[in-house]
């Protein structure tokens, strides 16, 4: 039987530092590498490769938020079989700061962006594509995208370098059809490039929908350990690893991360389903009103927080 | 557009109770029925119909561990759209605590039965049908059962008076494609028979594989609010009010109700995904062992239990 053509990557850092802030220790981080390439996980998102000088209020965040080079080498001075990658925002990255991959640790740079924004993240992609680098282009917010903006996107991706295309639900609210309806239109506009998706957990649909990917012939699985990441989080790691078919990874080192890190993170930090993110996953929009409510006082007033997302004669502070 | 065939059963009060030993209060269960009744909610199945006599430990549980029907017509003095379960388990019933339908508080009868009692659940189904109660047959630990049980069972059942036959993912180990595949097989071997869908979310596939049980015309839908229920819990009831296509719940009344009752419920009481049910989930096996490990000092200590139930030279109490 042919082994599956799936690779998990392991965004806990980079997705999960939008929860903390990006304040992972220096320990914590080499001891994920670590179990990441003992479980066999094939990338490791280790952070951002944004510019600090092209984005407020940068000081607070940790050095996972805006990678180096020289410091990534004293973090991770042995790589293993687990590949680097960075995520990098459109106008928030100076070309200026990004080595030949040859000089660098990083092997795969993904350029997130929205769809109006596909021509500005193709022409990073040429840059990166021309330092050597592996490429993605990450297209955000696709449940909110109309058909024809899809098309002009596709025409344009496809004469393009990039390696990989991503699917990404931004917002939770894709299900299983929806999933291989957007697949099934990617692979026919884009037959000539492989396909990676990005899930969230605000409808409990995150892992399920990546295995619809993965059986769809979706190739890059966006994962992260304990499904850490923003509002309701993403795919975890440890269901990918255990549950893919024809696979050769290991969950046993994941486990050991989870005893170690994650799950005592959790004890701090909140990330996963609850009923604010539920809420705008199932209205399809941004999770940001529900972060906020999830900071404030009223962080359980679930009811009042609906009416005012679905009565549109109260101004709400989105 | 035809509308969806599904009928939603909330088992939070049945199944949650197996995680707070059915201590809920005559108001929580009151506010819980006119809630979902007000979200259009087809059945609340509000306890066991078993006998405490044919129980130990019965002493502690809450009224909804054994229902008596003057009781129940206290709790609830005026029914609305939605009708009332019971469940019973084989071997713990006694047929003379069962009034006839047109004198009880409730409507549907469901036999909870391994594949090896089916026969026996039948005669409870027999004897329940003949006092006028709609009636369900829930197989369990369906992932457990190998071809030619299962093929003998449908003979039984196929030729039987039950409305309903449940395929139930007790162990919470099943995926879309084992769903799809057992649907087909209990349609194929039981044509004249109605199907039901009980699911875990140890592997966080609950919900999904709900919708994908509705989406093959399964037509009964178990969940619980918040997913309230042993271990890993169930399909939120929420996500399938909120998600299920051409129906007429509403969502609103069922945030009411997770606001006032199930979230702060789940601050005092643990259920839903974790890390030792998903270990039992991936390993197919009852979530028992999962459960004494929370229960216990070493709750977090998911490296250790993992290789005691994967090491077959170490003894583990079970």
């Amino acid at each position: 039987m042919k082994l599956n053509q799936s690779k998990i990557v392991d965004c806990t850092i980079r997705d999960g530092g939008l929860v903390n802030n990006w304040n992972f220790s220096i320990e914590f981080v080499q001891k994920l590498y670590a179990g990441l390439n003992a479980a066999g996980v094939d990338y490791m998102e280790i952070g951002y490769k944004n510019s600090p000088k092209l984005l407020k209020g940068a000081e607070s965040a940790g050095p996972w938020r805006f990678l180096d080079d020289d410091f990534l080498r004293k973090v991770i001075p042995e790589k293993g079989h687990t590949k680097l990658s960075a995520l990098v925002d459109i106008g928030r990255v100076d070309a200026n700061d990004i080595l030949p991959r040859s000089e660098s640790m990083i092997d795969l740079i993904r350029v997130a962006c929205y769809i109006k924004e596909v021509d500005k993240g193709l022409q990073l992609v040429q840059l990166f594509h021309d330092l050597g680098y592996e490429t993605t282009i990450n297209i955000m917010a696709l449940s909110n995208v109309m058909e024809h903006e899809l098309l002009e996107a596709f025409e344009m991706i496809k004469d393009s370098v990039v390696d990989v295309v991503y699917i990404v639900d931004s917002y939770g609210s894709l299900d299983y059809k929806d999933m291989e309806h957007l697949i099934n239109k990617f692979k026919k506009h884009l037959p000539n490039k492989r396909l990676g998706v990005h899930t969230h957990n605000n409808m409990q649909l995150a892992f399920s929908n990546t295995l619809v990917a993965a059986a769809n012939g979706v190739e890059l699985l966006d994962a992260s350990v304990y499904g850490m990441g923003r509002a309701a989080g993403n795919c975890p790691t440890e269901l990918l690893v255990t549950h893919l078919k024809n696979t050769n990874y290991e969950l046993r080192p994941v486990l050991q991360v989870l005893e170690e890190l994650l799950v005592p993170l959790r004890e701090k930090e909140e990330w996963g389903y609850n009923i604010p993110y539920m809420i705008t996953g199932t209205l399809d929009e941004h999770p940001r009103s529900a972060m906020a409510l999830r900071a404030s006082e009223n962080k359980d007033k679930v009811v009042d927080f609906y009416d005012k997302l679905t009565t549109p004669e109260v101004s709400f502070e989105k």
